[in-house]
């Protein structure tokens, strides 16, 4: 009989970090086969700072949303530390870190990496602050961004279905320049929090393959042409050369250093053990769920929807966010697209509050809000409410790609229920979905599997009500930590464990196959529903002559009374 | 000195009741000048039947909205006596008394005014029972009278905007013929609640000229023909001739008849006083607060509002629910139109439920939930909540006339609160009575000033957003009881205590001129919210080839699903 201890040395573990919109969370996972041993949760004291700095003195004008780099890091040490405890290893075991993160989230820094939020004289500054993914308030400069780029011919704008977002690092970094001119020339690197993290973790400047691809406008090589960014802004000429570029991209899955004695301390971990490239928590996601073929569109369902897929081809997908080479795994063609809310819609729906009935009812029956008012909805027929949403609540990423849409609820009468309502906001986001599958289809790149990883994998009415609208089957991710565990794919290849990530995949992923198949009656009935959300959809996107560009003119407006309300409430001219 | 009591024998009182939708309030009035001494009110017990009959077994289809006669004669003595209690003044004193109801609410009776539905083997049959004015279910029955109307040329259906309501006593009683014939057969006569009621009181069937006009198609001396009617169904020829004719008209404020001893027992009042002539809520109301000029616009603003104003000229205005001479008071034109949901709208925001938080708080502050909800409200400046909403949760009656239709709402983003919403549907509300205003004003019968009665008036946040909207003075009623005021003015002349309507308004009505005004920065924001919403308004009318029918198809795929669901719930083939 061998000792229980003579394994350890054998068997190796590798944390895989997570850095989500509210919370970073790892997981420490066997190598060998992918078992999670160990996960850790730890939030961010400051969650998403949307109305004012922290300071409580400096108030954000709308659509704004930041982040405080100083969460990312406590919830780095926390989430490791949690989850090596829960794992209850040997430290000496692990033997390799990688992480991921939202995305575009982007900061500025000093050229030592320092964040120029925590250069005290520029605390007060909004726009020293890490910009979130759903910063909203750059739509301006990233309609230009767009025009500038059809006009000039630029040839990596079809590359981004023809539009660039007001979510990335260009869109983001113009509107600093034209903000806070001064803040911008004192920004000495412009760096996604993905890299930026890395940074922290093995102490070097990295730039991985993913975000710069999707965010960056990085493709064939180069980033856009100093040309380019000149005619956009007088000053803006070296932005990609000197804020971005004069680094070779990172491949994913690639070492690109050790860990420092200093995030060994913050972490818990041994010095020294591998630290793979950045990563994005939805790409990461694939190799986790084996969803790394063509044809197998995976979406990571939480606040929001990302949809990322492999394929041979290069094809010029209308409204998607982007397709670049590697951006996923080496070797394939990455595409994503994206929906800029969907739980947070569903949740969204629920803050509005329930009748005092329904809260007792689902205190009851030990349920949470959203399982009662699913069980409520279970059984209706397809149509039964007479409703249809759209489901631009958070603006519309794929494929009109504009954050200033909003959302529309049609068909309400006064037998309208709540449940009714959130039934449905699930079928929207199933119909927003559907759309960026027929662009795909639509392109020639077909789509023959729906894969969902995600808190949202779990509400088993959603997941039918997809496979139903989709007419495809929907596999579900094994594991309910899909992002930790894909960063946990990438630790293994970076540290050498598994040749490449796609073999990692084979040996580390867990997808359950087959679990919703679509109901061909419901079907039918959902293709009708679906033709009256396409038709609203292009009635609504402001775009065409029969359109109406209703939803931007109700935005202006609003931002306009708000910043007229705000600038009278700071002259202390409205009582509040 | 005089003895008190010696003055009771030359004080009078009249009593004027109010049937409302879901009670009967009484009011007992001082006849020489409108002070109200006493005032109770009786709920209705089975309020509106809308899913079942009260049997428990048989069940309605969709919009469908039945009452119970038994309640309203129930209602009836529970509220004079309540009022009469409340009072403290001798029954003797009492002179006459007048009542007004919802309409168009119809019954079909026997030819002795026995309600179809009490007697025993017709109980169970649906349409036995009164039909509520929001019963909705003849949609199709009033599309092909007014259809037919227009192909034959009728010079009526002008006078109804060019369209006749589902809601009205023509489109109810087809809808009977045609899925219960032999209900029908038995229908001897076919009649108003508000003429039904005095049948109660008197022991005399009269028609009042205010319902005949308005919810009878009576115009120019007669009903529509029998070759019309014959063309809409065969079986149809003789309805008018003998469901409905046969007696002269009763002009609004007229002497009908005497209180029966059957009636005195009931209400305690005495045998033998003044019963005057059947009218309606709303237009009864026009008397009770000095607006039956020209150019003044009343609305009785609750879960529905009817606007009524009188007019020296006999203008065709489109989309209106109908112009009757002498249908408000003798001498005038009276126009008439209206919006099925109003109160209702805002009701039915906040059954959907408010955070727990607001809810603790209201109670903290003691504030119901419409008053919470409107505090928070109060400073937004105008559009500062991105949104705007078509008022249409219980169809359109004017301008659309259309009860098919289903509300809509625009804008919505995941910072968007229940009072944002609260206050798009409080000015989706006043959007549609200003719709209504321009199609009076471009048809040359101008509104000058806005009057408004009903439980709403008690906001002055709604009244505020009306004037803005409007950009007309809101003046309000003195009365908490308009029309049980209104009922006790033509009380008052039935009895002969006045000689006419106009003489007893003037000294026993109560207004208060100007109570808000516009302001207009906020109407000149408002204007540019109109304007949105008008476009919406067309779009969504589905009407014009520009427009989109998904509101109605949205209607019958619902109404489709319910029935099938249903059907299948009967057949045990799906569980609850």
């Amino acid at each position: 009989m061998t000792s229980p201890f003579a394994d350890l040395t054998s068997i190796r573990h590798v944390v895989g970090v997570d850095f989500g919109t509210l919370s970073a969370r790892a997981v420490v996972v066997r190598a060998s086969d992918g078992s999670e041993v160990g996960t850790g949760v730890a939030d961010y004291p400051h969650a998403v700072i949307e109305r004012g700095l922290p300071d409580g003195d400096t108030r954000l004008p709308a659509d704004w949303a930041l982040q405080d780099p100083a969460d990312w890091r406590a919830a780095l040490g926390g989430a490791v530390r949690a989850a090596m405890r829960d794992a209850a290893v040997a430290p000496e075991s692990v033997v390799g870190i990688a992480t991921d993160f939202t995305a575009c989230t982007v900061l500025p820094v000093l050229r030592d990496g320092t964040p120029l939020c925590e250069v005290p004289r520029l605390r007060d500054r909004p726009h020293s602050w890490p910009k979130l993914w759903k910063h909203h308030a750059a739509q301006e400069q990233a309609d230009r961004i767009t025009a500038l780029a059809h006009e000039r011919g630029e040839s990596w704008i079809a590359r981004y279905g023809g539009r660039i977002s007001s979510e990335w690092e260009f869109a983001k970094a113009l509107q600093v320049l034209e903000e806070d001119p001064d803040l911008y020339h004192r920004t000495e690197r412009w760096i996604e929090a993905a890299d930026w993290i890395v940074w922290q973790l093995c102490g070097i400047e990295t730039r991985n393959a993913c975000t710069a691809g999707y965010k960056g406008i990085f493709q064939d090589g180069r980033y856009p042409s100093t040309d380019y960014l000149k005619s956009l802004h007088p000053e803006f000429g070296d932005f990609a050369q000197t804020r971005l570029g004069g680094l070779p991209l990172s491949p994913l899955g690639a070492r690109v250093g050790t860990l420092t004695a200093a995030a060994a301390a913050l972490t818990g971990l041994p010095q020294g053990i591998a630290v793979a490239t950045g990563n994005v928590d939805a790409h990461v996601t694939a190799p986790a769920t084996c969803a790394i073929g063509p044809g197998q569109l995976l979406a990571i369902m939480g606040t929001s929807t990302c949809h990322v897929m492999n394929a041979g081809v290069l094809a010029e997908v209308p409204g998607i966010c982007g397709v670049v080479d590697g951006g996923i795994t080496p070797g394939w063609y990455g595409y994503e697209a994206g929906q800029s809310a969907v739980g947070d819609i569903f949740a969204w729906w629920i803050d509005q509050g329930l009748p005092p009935s329904y809260l007792a009812q689902a205190r009851e029956r030990g349920e949470d809000l959203h399982e009662y008012l699913s069980a409520r909805c279970a059984g209706q027929p397809v149509g039964g409410h007479g409703l249809v949403a759209l489901d631009w609540m958070g603006g519309n990423r794929s494929v009109l790609v504009d954050h200033h849409l909003s959302g529309v609820l049609v068909g309400l009468t006064l037998a309208t229920t709540p449940e009714d309502i959130y039934l449905a906001l699930l079928e929207s986001t199933a119909f927003g979905t559907r759309t960026i599958v027929e662009a795909f289809d639509g392109a020639g790149v077909p789509v023959d599997e729906f894969v969902v990883a995600g808190g949202l994998k779990r509400n088993p009415l959603l997941m039918q009500i997809y496979a139903d609208v989709l007419r495809r089957p929907v596999a579900v991710a094994g594991s309910d930590q899909a992002p930790a565990l894909g960063s946990a794919i990438h630790a293994a290849v970076a540290a050498g464990i598994h040749p490449d990530v796609e073999q990692a995949a084979a040996v580390m992923g867990r997808v359950e196959r087959g679990a919703f198949t679509p109901d061909p009656h419901r079907a039918d009935a959902y293709d009708a529903l679906f033709a009256e959300y396409r038709a609203l959809h292009d009635y609504f996107s402001g775009r065409g002559s029969a359109a109406n560009d209703v939803l931007h003119r109700l935005r202006q407006r609003r931002n306009g009374a708000a910043a007229a309300n705000s600038a009278s409430q700071q002259d202390g001219g409205v009582s509040s």
